[in-house]
């Protein structure tokens, strides 16, 4: 992973002149971002943590696993604020080793914070605590544990990247199917965390959903969950690990629901007049199929700059545009391609071809190889997300849009907001914004009030705060407003009991 | 519903003569049941709740809130055993109303047991405790709150019994599509509180998979969850109510996805050599699909003696009988009926035309009936269920089989064993046994060993304790085995901070 950025040094992303030249007239961007400082000149604090056996508070491994990869995180880096650096770092191999490490922590007063991918994107990677921090890094944990063809379920290490995972399954013709945007780093234990939902998720299932089994390390013990892929048993305790962001414990093992490798991937672009419209048509695909593999929509300003097809960031259109994508049999994505489309013309849709879709999955995890490039030119950009029922989609939209604007208007530095709706329901669907405007003189205080309008905005139209990024301590004070007393109390309480001396992730997720 | 029994007191099942020889012939069955008792003649023990307003003490009252319906529930009252019955019953007829009801049971160290339909077949309606005890009846609760067609969603009091709500909702073109064998008395709150899981499951999703939103009273104040159909805030706390029970809080609304009504419900039979033919075959479906809206599978043992086909007991029949349903457009249920057919004809299946699938369709919730007959006759009869990934349906199959003929032969009451997959997933199934013997001298603790015995052999082979029937008391222990140590600590500490004097059902769900 580049330090300070994303992604693979060798791969980092060029503006196309065309945008270079947006931002100067449309955003006002007059001068270059904060480079990011070698890591070699990081001056990091002292080591509160020595004599762990196996832990290494070398610099290398110290900075590469400081902070996540939200846009706050990284100009916190590039103005070279390392204060958050673990004080070591732990590479286990096994359960028994992450359960013996978690009780001498316990005993020591250190605090433990598990890293797969160190993708977060909302603080989930930067304890508050006043304790020395151990960065526990599942990597070596990466294994597929088990395979069961019969029951189509295979298990993982926490620590196995999805790009590894989905490898170790295509060559048993399995696909796990789960393709988030940060699919090229993150890890299986990450998504179970975090509630993970990918590019493919209308098809395939949520991480969540994928779930059938669990086994997690807490420091007063073990637990395993899932002798079944449902159960009457009480309340569901998977649901009670997956989104628990290392709080309750370090997840050793996920079991997985895999599916064959589909014979067919098709992609294709349907264009609408407006969001109205293409949301419509969107409803009607969740609700009465077929139902897609992948389908998103952007609103008109994402569509205007083109980012509907990241590789394709400025060569933008009018109107909305809509990226369907079916995976399975020929015959199956065929008919499934009849039906969808005759249903899209009906409800207005236009359909595009093969080439926006195709563009969109040759470009569907570049985007944050953008940012840094946009942070390198002067522009901030960050992306926040939310979920509600479709009744309530259009002013939940309207309200987040306008909070971000106004406030950023106010701060002398007028957006681009972009949207698009990246996973639907039966029920509802989820809003996905990018905003991007020209650095400010503190980006990090600037950019804080805008995430607090639009999540007060959100809070205020009935939206979760978030849908797919996590809690983490950016959403703690909605979170804590969402589950409302007696829910944040039911999570103390579990919190009390499984870490009782509150080394896990402290002040994550738990408000 | 039916003192001491189930149901309509005007529908009682009458035996088919074929029936009640084999009883004799096959199970030694010699002579009748003890009849169930007049209500009017039950010594009730003096009511310990005085001036509770609106709390209804009288003995009628009483006594139609005594118990559930499993058959150990029935015994009991048929031997005269009143000593379970609640002190009093409360009608509320408002969430604030329970609130306020709860905050004065905790003051007033009463114990509260909520009482949707009565059905409970574990012991969910019979706490442990030394407190008196209030039956908070919900059927005043029972009004269709809010409909949201856009969002395809519907908020019901928790006391709507389901075939009102399906009433309500079939009068606004729409339908919930949950129909376990209880359907005729079970509530929209008990299905919450359960975990339910329906007969057209396959199809429409279980319960817990329907509901979208809920808010439970607790005695520590309201809780509120799901802004959204998924949502990555967290642990998913609307998990942590689904399952409980009543032992975390009274559940006062519930949103349920909902669907169009069906154009079509089409219900066939197949049959298969074996039940490994069988149930291959189902998980060829459950897997790729045509997912049918219901599919169940009858062993070599419940199609021999009809039971795959209530209504038709006794008109039994060789191999294995599968039950097929689709539901939904003419032109859906066509194609998927002829991709299945296929299939399962590839899979060693013969077509049995329409006939059994509408005998099945037409006895769906005649069972329970059957029940009070047989008891009536002199036969113990009762069900008990698991589920498991499809790699451990053989083995576990064979061992909770084993397990319960070897009891009840060893006790002198060799009984008939039937099976049937009841809910099939992509991962794995459930298994559904109903059990028949004579009745021994003591025909409680005769199901007790047998009982026993089948939730040692569910916990050895790795399945759960429970699929659809819930927790209560009767799977305390092998609950608590299945969760763990953590897991127990995790429950007990939310039961602590939502309910801290433990008025709450106690002695169930909470090990």
């Amino acid at each position: 992973m580049r330090w300070g950025g994303w992604g693979d040094p060798d791969r980092t992303a060029t503006l196309p002149e065309s945008v270079t030249a947006l931002l100067g007239s449309a955003l006002g961007v007059e001068r270059p971002g904060q480079p990011i400082p070698d890591a070699a000149s990081a001056k990091l604090p002292p080591s509160r943590i020595t004599e762990l056996p196996g832990a290494d508070s070398s610099a290398g491994a110290r900075l590469a696993h400081l902070r996540g990869k939200s846009t706050p995180d990284l100009l916190k880096i590039r103005a070279g604020d390392v204060s958050a650096v673990p004080d070591a770092v732990a590479r286990p191999e096994s359960h028994e080793e992450v359960v013996a490490l978690l009780a001498e922590c316990g005993q020591r007063g250190i605090a433990v914070v598990p890293f797969g991918g160190g993708t977060s994107v909302v603080g989930g990677l930067t304890p508050e605590t006043g304790k020395p921090v151990l960065a526990l890094d599942l990597a070596r944990m990466d294994q597929l544990i088990a395979f069961d063809s019969e029951s189509r379920t295979a298990t993982f290490g926490p620590g196995a990247r999805a790009p590894q995972a989905e490898k170790l399954l295509n060559q048993r013709g399995y696909t796990l199917g789960h393709f988030p945007q940060s699919f090229e780093y993150a890890t299986i234990g990450g998504f179970a965390a975090t509630r993970s939902s990918g590019q493919a998720s209308a098809g395939y299932g949520r991480f969540d959903e994928l779930v059938v089994a669990l086994r997690a390390a807490t420091p007063t013990g073990t637990i395993e969950t899932g002798r079944a892929p449902r159960s009457a048993a009480g309340p569901d305790l998977r649901q009670l690990l997956l989104g628990s962001e290392g709080a309750f414990g370090v997840i050793t093992s996920v079991t997985v629901a895999i599916r064959p490798v589909p014979e067919v991937k098709h992609y294709e672009g349907w264009t609408f007049e407006d969001f109205a419209a293409g949301t419509a048509a969107m409803r009607s695909l969740a609700q009465d199929g077929p139902q897609a593999t992948v389908l998103r929509l952007s609103d008109e300003f994402e569509t205007a700059i083109g980012l509907s097809r990241p590789g394709k960031l400025g060569h933008g259109a009018g109107g909305c545009q809509l990226i369907l994508g079916f995976e399975g049999t020929a015959a199956e994505v065929e008919a499934k391609r009849a039906a969808a489309g005759d249903r899209l013309r009906a409800l207005g849709g236009e359909p595009l071809g093969t080439e926006p879709g195709e563009a969109w999955a040759h470009g569907r995890f570049s985007a944050p190889y953008l940012r840094d490039a946009l942070l390198d030119a002067g522009a901030l950009v960050e992306t926040l997300e939310t979920a509600t029922f479709w009744s309530t989609i259009p002013d939940l939209y309207e309200a987040v849009r306008e909070a971000i604007v106004d406030t950023l208007v106010e701060g002398g530095t007028p957006p681009m907001v972009l949207c698009h709706v990246s996973h639907t329901y039966p029920a509802g669907a989820s809003l996905y914004f990018t905003v991007v405007c020209a650095l400010g003189e503190n980006p990090i205080e600037q950019w804080d009030a805008a995430k607090k309008a639009a999540s007060e905005a959100i809070a205020s139209a009935g939206g979760t705060i978030t849908h797919h990024h996590g809690v983490g301590r950016d959403h703690l004070p909605w979170y804590a407003a969402e589950i409302g007393p007696v829910g944040v109390a039911a999570l103390r309480a579990v919190k009390q009991a499984v870490d009782p001396d509150g080394i896990l992730n402290p002040g994550v997720l738990i408000p």
